[in-house]
């Protein structure tokens, strides 16, 4: 019998209702043979008034204690979707973190996982158990205390159980229909994907497609979970959603598979930066330190090269969060002042937006980067920044523009086109 | 180091102003040298949105899973009441039934203790812990499920503590001050008891004075724990409330300790009732399986002795409560109707109210009874039936003259006069 993974996020379980509504998608898989592990948040808006009962109480709260008060809330949720799927007849029980055990690492609020042992869930099934409903985020330190993964933790939990008792899927319900070429709301000819890669998934997610939890991925990679991220409010079948997988099974990809975009970032040049060793590290850890995500990093050519000119001059350009600028402001006047580092001039562009292309398809393919500069080039988009790894490449542009950029890329790229492989003839 | 129990009820940390006010009464006796272990309730109203979602989730719920979703209601004001400690620099700590453990059986919903291992506790309060915050209500059953002690189960889980870990004292803070003589809104001149022993609580408590739930009650006699009730709204001290203790702290008790009544009674006698052994099985049975509560029982005296006389009748009257009496009138004729009973009539009086006096002094003093129905008949009350026990005279009385009858009693045995032992006298 095949075991399927089945995750119902916050609005998923937003009330009695959606938890019926989820329990009639549980229901069904059981009906097709499956025995399911179903993995919940807490119904929304309870995490958050058990967050603030922890922080009305504590200003500086011991992470322990908020860990216990919060985890609450998934347990509900798992005994309430327990009792709604035995109403439909199913045999189902709630488990909750040390009740599996899920073992973690003690870093409460941000716990890690160490094991998931099989045992407990594995005699139930064998019992007649059809379906274990986990209490998601959750888990219990080597101490025996409760501890919470931190925010999106239910992804995460997900796709540990469907690793650890080798499942079939892993189906992520949420509340949109599956990962799109790019944002539907910016470019009307957005097509949902079937397939998508990890590491086209990994990109996209961190570039703003805020649909699965970044560290969920990057576990589903290493253990090759197949993840299906599908929509809880409408009917679904074996084809809904968007699989996001290996590689492997993609058989033939487009090129480029998405456009994600930014829309908030900075773009900030020190300008006549002395030149040395040890630079880099001398302006990025002051910012790290202050808490700046620093994003792109360009170092413009050298004037002269270092080794025969020790007294070279050279602009650093990178780009962060607009909200962020006064902190790196901040950040950067102190080490000058400390004498860590020197520079004429801090330029701040507060009005860019990052746009990218994400596709393994690069991997083999050349000329893309060249497609995306002339389609730019043709809308007399001006770029900034260029970045480039191995599957994406980011560009800075005016914010005005992002927009139109996101969409002349995705025609560009003809990603409105379903069919596989089209884009190779180009 | 001497260590006490403290319990907060529903009321007592309805919120979280009310939480750190029971946080500060702690804080006060960590500062008085003891170390603590605190039983809480959940906040007032949690335990029953919870229980509502269960009712609605599922109609002929799973125990099991109504006991794993309403104990978060008690984990939840555990970590709260642990973190606003901390603020008050006191090293506490939440535990959850199953992180003590608290052994249960597995009856669901109204499990009994099976045992409470110190290690866990101890451990850390050699450790420095001064409180141990635990959640009250629940426990854990042999199989690894959480399970919930029924209504009023935090009192019982308090005195559990007390006795497994020889607690100097369990104090239950609630939203009365104490216990009294009788209710002062009925009997203006209803007095505080100082002390009071555990026999009297519990005909106290059985007979209208909710204060301590029964159980709690009879698990703290059993362990001779010196259980208080005190105000959690008031400044309290270590004189404050009502002390619950052996009888052997009482050194000079009046024979009668309090006044207690039931308003909402009914009387029914089965006329005519053909006398036989077994009869008395016949016609109980049957109301204890419909689910009616019987209190007293009177059996009038036969018209001829059994002995001689096989064809002998009688009349049985009883008391229910008066909500219960088309159950108990249904159950009565169905038996008669199934040839189990015969009677000719069966009479209803849903018009009387009980009154009782308790107090272990009536052991070693006659003539209670004999003053108690002179102190009635002087305010030409009539008495309908009469039961009595080692420490308590009820009688039956109609329900319009209850306030009377209270406060005629309250006076014929002083109970306003503090003054130990005055009551010999007479």
């Amino acid at each position: 019998m095949s075991l399927l993974v089945m995750k119902f996020g916050g609005t998923s379980v937003a009330d009695l209702e959606r938890i019926a509504n989820a329990a009639q998608k549980v229901c069904r898989e059981v009906e097709r043979g499956h025995e399911v592990i179903v993995i919940v948040s807490a119904m929304s808006g309870k995490t958050n008034e058990l967050v603030g009962y922890v922080e009305e109480t504590s200003r500086l709260y011991d992470a322990r204690e908020y860990d216990a008060v919060v985890s609450s809330g998934e347990n509900i949720t798992a005994g309430l979707m327990a009792l709604r799927l035995q109403e439909l007849g199913v045999p189902a029980r709630s488990w909750q973190g040390w009740q599996v055990p899920i073992n973690t690492t003690s870093a409460h609020g941000a716990a890690r996982f160490l094991s998931i042992p099989r045992d407990n869930l594995d005699a139930k099934f064998r019992e007649g158990m059809k379906v274990a409903v986990v209490a998601g985020f959750q888990g219990i330190a080597p101490d025996g205390r409760v501890t919470t993964l931190g925010r999106g933790g239910s992804d995460t939990t997900a796709v540990a159980f469907a690793a650890a008792f080798e499942a079939e899927r892993c189906d992520i319900y949420t509340d949109v229909d599956g990962i799109y070429t790019t944002d539907p709301r910016i470019a009307r000819k957005a097509r949902k994907l079937d397939r998508i890669a990890f590491e086209e998934m990994l990109e996209l997610a961190s570039l703003g497609a805020k649909v699965l939890q970044t560290r969920s991925v990057e576990l589903a990679m290493r253990y090759k979970v197949r993840l299906r991220v599908l929509s809880s409010f409408e009917d679904t079948d074996e084809t809904s959603g968007t699989l996001v997988c290996d590689e492997e099974e993609i058989m033939e990809s487009k090129v480029v598979s998405g456009v994600a975009y930014s829309r908030d970032e900075a773009k900030i040049t020190l300008v006549t930066v002395e030149d040395r060793p040890g630079i880099s590290a001398a302006i990025f850890e002051p910012l790290a330190d202050a808490g700046v995500n620093v994003d792109m990093i360009v170092q413009n050519i050298s004037e002269r090269d270092y080794e025969d000119h020790p007294g070279a001059v050279t602009d650093m350009t990178f780009s962060i969060p607009v909200n962020q600028v006064g902190r790196a402001r901040n950040a950067m006047e102190q080490a000058r002042a400390a004498g860590k580092i020197a520079y004429d001039d801090l330029a701040v562009d507060d009005d860019v937006a990052k746009v990218s292309v994400v596709g393994i398809g690069m991997r083999s393919h050349t000329g893309v980067a060249a497609r995306m500069f002339k389609a730019l080039a043709d809308e007399n988009i001006n770029i900034k920044v260029i970045a480039t790894s191995e599957i994406k490449i980011s560009v800075l542009i005016d914010r005005r523009y992002m927009e139109l950029a996101v969409q002349a890329l995705h025609d560009a790229f003809q990603l409105d086109r379903p069919d596989v492989g089209a884009d190779r003839t180009h």
